[in-house]
């Protein structure tokens, strides 16, 4: 399927240029997403303060801003990092970790949208369906219960903010606004350990690191996650549980290969604009 | 055993309403203490910001907080969250690491305990004597070297602060002050990680997340870690140390039944008040 | 082979006293380098506060700095910690992570070593490098592309700084200024994982909790690493990774004996005064 080639042909990219990735994100799953990084092949920097995050996004290939343990001073940073990313054309990957839950969330992810261009917009349903709210003009979003009503939302909030959306899920949704796909990779022992939400947007970075296709750099991210969480699960034994799921997690990412994307990839067309 | 029946009880009811914990805790445990939500069954979210952690605890069930790596922003935040708690009468879990070696923590844990009503108290034996210490009508405490002495301190902190009081060690001591009861389970490899102190608490919170019996969901939670590291260390080869143990407490967690805390479980009774 | 006996005595003592290792290090790693100095033998604190630092570190055999996510509240702990431990005669072990990236890191270290006398700095030598650069007086550093001119490079200013100097690489390189070695020890699996330099430096601080011979503590930190990680990695079956790779890393630094490193140890005198 000529998707999953595309993709292949850039995880070879990946290990052999290193992108770095700067992530300004929560320090609940900070550890695991620099380790994901280095296992898919890129090269991870967490930097933080205010102060110096101008100078080290510019050193960057990809940028993720997660706002999962959100404060008044990395929220500040996301908006330094963010402009100069968009000055040196560094795509910008926002993973909106719990927008609507609180005030200080829904404005932030609000002054990031508005002030910084992004390139790859990735939520669960709730967060995107959230975003979608924002603006008052999407309409019918909050009546989206069906799978084809999800595509929709994800296809209308990609076209209106110019940017690839990404919904994970059960199956996953994406669209650049004007094709959207479906990915049925993935396992349910993701769901059961923290970070997993948090590592796709690094290794959606990763794949955005080396390519400006943003869409299959996003289809990358996630089919990459999904297959290991597959294979991680099939080796595990009737006594093992998250724990050892995990560190089969890393093995598997560690371990994948461009044959095997296209080989376990599980990706299909919702919709193609004419 | 009756309570380990009462116990047995809660856990499918974890596993079936998935209670959400709120933690403000130290960034040193924080992704172990998330994974060990989950293990049991739970919902970890871990929001710091003094912005959000009324909204943040408002949805939750259950509170956790841990002066870990306090700093004079995650005081203010846990205040702000404690008393909130305390008006949606959501259980406050208070794991004070390291009392007693600062004036930081010492000035910020009896802040907590003067303006936040305190569910479960659970801290090692000199956390636990030192706050028995702070307040001066309490007698005793510091030559409690024996058992039983320990044992009359968690007793006596618990009538005064009318909370339940548990302390962890070899043989872990808990009580509300009309009864006191001894947990035997537990392995030695459990000191030789970082973070099962602040895992216990998780559990504690987790177990409270589905009940008002706050004694009970101490025994738990304690117990439940026990059983877990009992089980964990079993299965360790000559060659395996503390990297291997923390895996399989996980697995071990995550795999962890009503029988099986039935069978193995060693509580006994202190002292019960007439 | 001396040195190789010299490190042996000091694992044992390691395990028999357990020195207090205070760490104010980045929020990425700052789990496994707790996990990490468990394994060894010692005990791991890792306070941040600039309110409590200071007792923190006073209760502590060693001090660990480490730049990875720096900022300016971090920045004014390390310097009264630093100074807190040079009152005490309390070891300080500066990993100046990144420096040469940001303004704020090179002003961060510049302060540090101005303001607090450092017993061994520990970096790569892109970081050794930039800090030789600080001092214009120090030469030829930037053409030093051979390993000779690293050697001189590290000689240079280990008795510039009237410290231990280590360069972590291939071959590692460290001196005190008289003495030169050079350590072969060590796996390139080492490289794709995160957090391995921090968890050195926490190995060096360990080591240097027990002896005030800081050169055979760095050695000792060093190669304890370097030959866990070759251990590690002749355990890896085909399908395992970084996943299962940490998890060894952990479970050899906690199983290292005496015997294995003189057994394994690899380590040459590159030069020595006369």
């Amino acid at each position: 399927m000529k998707i999953l080639q595309r993709i292949s042909k850039l995880l070879p990219e990946i290990k052999a240029r290193k992108p770095l990735i700067h992530h300004i994100t929560n320090f609940v799953t900070v550890n695991d997403c620099a380790n994901i990084t280095l296992a898919i092949g890129a090269s991870p920097i967490m930097a933080v303060d205010g102060a110096e995050v101008a100078e080290i996004v510019s050193m960057a290939s990809a940028l993720v801003l997660n706002s999962g343990t959100l404060t008044s001073d990395s929220i500040k940073s996301m908006l330094i990092a963010g402009k100069k990313a968009n000055e040196l054309k560094i795509p910008v990957i926002l993973d909106p970790v719990g927008v609507g839950a609180t005030t200080l969330r829904n404005e932030a992810i609000r002054k990031l949208l508005t002030n910084v261009k992004i390139a790859v917009l990735k939520g669960n349903m709730s967060e995107i369906k959230f975003i979608s709210g924002l603006d008052v003009s999407i309409r019918g979003v909050d009546s989206t219960a069906s799978e084809e009503g999800s595509a929709e939302a994800a296809k209308k909030l990609a076209a209106q903010l110019g940017c690839v959306v990404a919904i994970t899920g059960k199956r996953d949704i994406i669209s650049d606004g004007d094709i959207t796909f479906f990915i049925d990779n993935g396992h349910e022992m993701l769901a059961h350990i923290t970070g997993t939400g948090c590592m796709i947007s690094s290794l959606i970075a990763s794949y955005s690191g080396v390519t400006d296709d943003y869409l299959t750099a996003t289809l990358g991210g996630i089919i990459s996650m999904g297959i290991a969480g597959e294979i991680a699960s099939r080796a595990l034994t009737n006594d093992q549980g998250i724990g050892s799921f995990k560190v089969n997690l890393f093995d598997c990412t560690y371990k994948l290969t461009s044959d095997t994307i296209i080989k376990e990839g599980a990706i299909s067309v919702y919709e193609r604009k004419d």
